[in-house]
């Protein structure tokens, strides 16, 4: 947080996200749930995620290739699973409907898996991961998205850096969420230290001939980002497109559309939900006892040189959001000026 | 393969595998099952998981830590859901039962779970996989395992460097089939390292003060494996810990027994397989055509400077499967020794 940088109430920017969408047709209960999906990210320091996209998710609805008309339809359907096209709608309208399928069907099923075709850009997969651990199921959610990641040993980009979600409730403790890309590391950190003209490790990306690089601009400039840990982010990242595009009858390798791309165009996003019923396994108080038991033993973990804590996967996570459904979300300059020109061409207040 | 290695046809190695078996007392169809699991491993060059683990296994049976006479029992079932208690018997016994109920539910329920616990070491995770593939289904197979591993920050062995396999069949080419763990690297190229006095990457472990170390003895005597990519590893190994062991009623972090510990005791391993069934998603030879062009668009990818061919997951072990059914099963003379004097306790002729 920059000291020029305004702190606003988390309320308030949901309900002008939502206001937004509203004005561009929208339903208002649809609009609500978008606004509080990109917050959601804000709260959790996923800032990559949060409100950042608020305009590039509008450009795209304005040049048609979000479709706020499109209803999101069940092709498939049976007792454990369903199959979704999205029609081209937002992302989080999409899967949300999707991982409420699933957590429905899961009651009486115990395992219940939700495929998406056609749909957009969801943010942050942690949001959907955590209705199901709120309905004391464990949450599975991921997506295929724009490439922007070679095949091992490739210097084309083919996949996307996908992202896994799998979120667990426990009992005094917060849901673990593991919220996870499967390249060596998120894009907008490559932007970053490319804006910064910052060197970064060689580690993280390729250029456009598939050499490693320690120069952000060679990735983002028609390089690639590193599967993470080699071969094995390479073979998730190729997984997770099978669980979504290709099984789903939808987009997958670079058929899918990056966000900023062709605005007018959809994106064919492909998206899998799964819930699964803990209490069919045993009661939901007996697991979560024994996920405090797990958590507090890894926390307790005697830790290396140098390191004052140990943490569970979304431990950060939740303590960022804490303090900032405390203390409001950090609104930069130019994100300000971005958002009321935005809100100035919608015409809709801002709360800044 | 050093030139004094004997190669053995596979055939006769997994007679003589199911032989030393049904001599301690497994029934003839389980003993040629898990015969059949440890052959394919070696067939798909996983070694480490191979014939050279018959020693500890059947040391595991004679000391009473494995059950031969453990039946695995269903606790509890559903649609599309089991779990099972593996009444500590071979984990290939218990594992095959396991798979195979979750694919016979599938069938009717598209997406089916089952849990196991008190079970032991399973092997390579790719068996139970290719089982679901071969039936045109996703196969998904993971497991807990003794600690190997510390949190990321911690000195101590809490977790598993547990694996996690994706079995997805294709048309023309070979099923794809992710089978990877959750470390940074094998236990058995430190182990390999450590035997050879070579320094080995300080990416792959740390010591018993949790500092990364070049000395491969270091990790072996209390140290620990890193996980792959940092929190990433360490966040996957503890998911499926959770969805192992915890899920299941099972033991779980360092309740675990490792399979070279206390042998008169059960390890208490965890495992969960499911399988998703294709035909419900569309048809299977269409899933089949566009893992097809999938898979052909990865392979023609262009290539980085001295990379001669991309692969898919599993493509390489299923060309050195072809190639060591064809020209047998490389046994070191070490091995053939340890093999020989297995196989006189037992009164089991050997092919070699």
């Amino acid at each position: 947080v920059s000291p020029r940088d305004k702190l606003i109430p988390v309320e308030e920017l949901a309900i002008f996200c939502a206001k937004c969408f509203e004005r561009l047709g929208l339903s208002p209960a649809d609009a609500k749930l978008t606004g509080e999906a990109l917050m959601a990210a804000n709260l959790r320091g996923v800032d990559s995620h949060g409100i950042i996209r608020l305009k590039v998710y509008i450009d795209r609805i304005r040049a048609g290739g979000t479709k706020l008309d499109g209803v999101p339809t069940i092709v498939n359907d049976h007792d454990a699973f369903a199959l979704l096209d999205g029609g081209a709608n937002l992302g989080q309208v999409v899967s949300a409907k999707a991982m409420r399928l699933a957590i429905e069907k899961a009651r009486t099923s115990t395992i219940a898996v939700v495929g998406v075709r056609n749909s957009s850009h969801f943010g942050a997969a942690a949001f959907y991961g955590l209705m199901a651990a709120e309905e004391g199921m464990i949450g599975f959610a991921t997506t295929n998205s724009g490439p922007f990641m070679s095949p091992s040993g490739g210097s084309k980009r083919m996949l996307g850096n996908n992202p896994l979600c799998v979120a667990i409730p426990a009992g005094q403790y917060r849901p673990v969420v593991l919220d996870m890309t499967t390249g060596a590391v998120a894009l907008g950190k490559i932007l970053a230290a490319a804006m910064e003209n910052k060197r970064i490790p060689t580690t993280w990306g390729v250029d456009d001939q598939g050499q490693p690089t320690d120069d952000p601009k060679a990735i983002v400039e028609g390089g690639s980002i590193q599967p993470m840990g080699g071969h094995k982010g390479y073979g998730l990242s190729m997984v997770i497109d099978v669980l979504t595009g290709v099984l789903t009858g939808g987009e997958f390798l670079t058929s899918v559309r990056g966000l900023y791309r062709s605005p007018e165009k959809s994106q064919g996003v492909a998206h899998l939900f799964a819930a699964l019923r803990i209490e069919s396994f045993m009661r939901l108080s007996e697991f979560k006892q024994r996920m405090d038991v797990m958590i507090s033993a890894l926390k307790q973990c005697p830790r290396a040189p140098g390191i004052e804590r140990i943490y569970v996967p979304g431990e950060i996570e939740d303590e960022t959001e804490r303090q900032r459904f405390r203390d409001g979300i950090s609104i930069s300059p130019a994100l300000a000026e971005e958002l009321k020109t935005l809100a100035w061409e919608l015409k809709v207040e801002t709360p800044f």
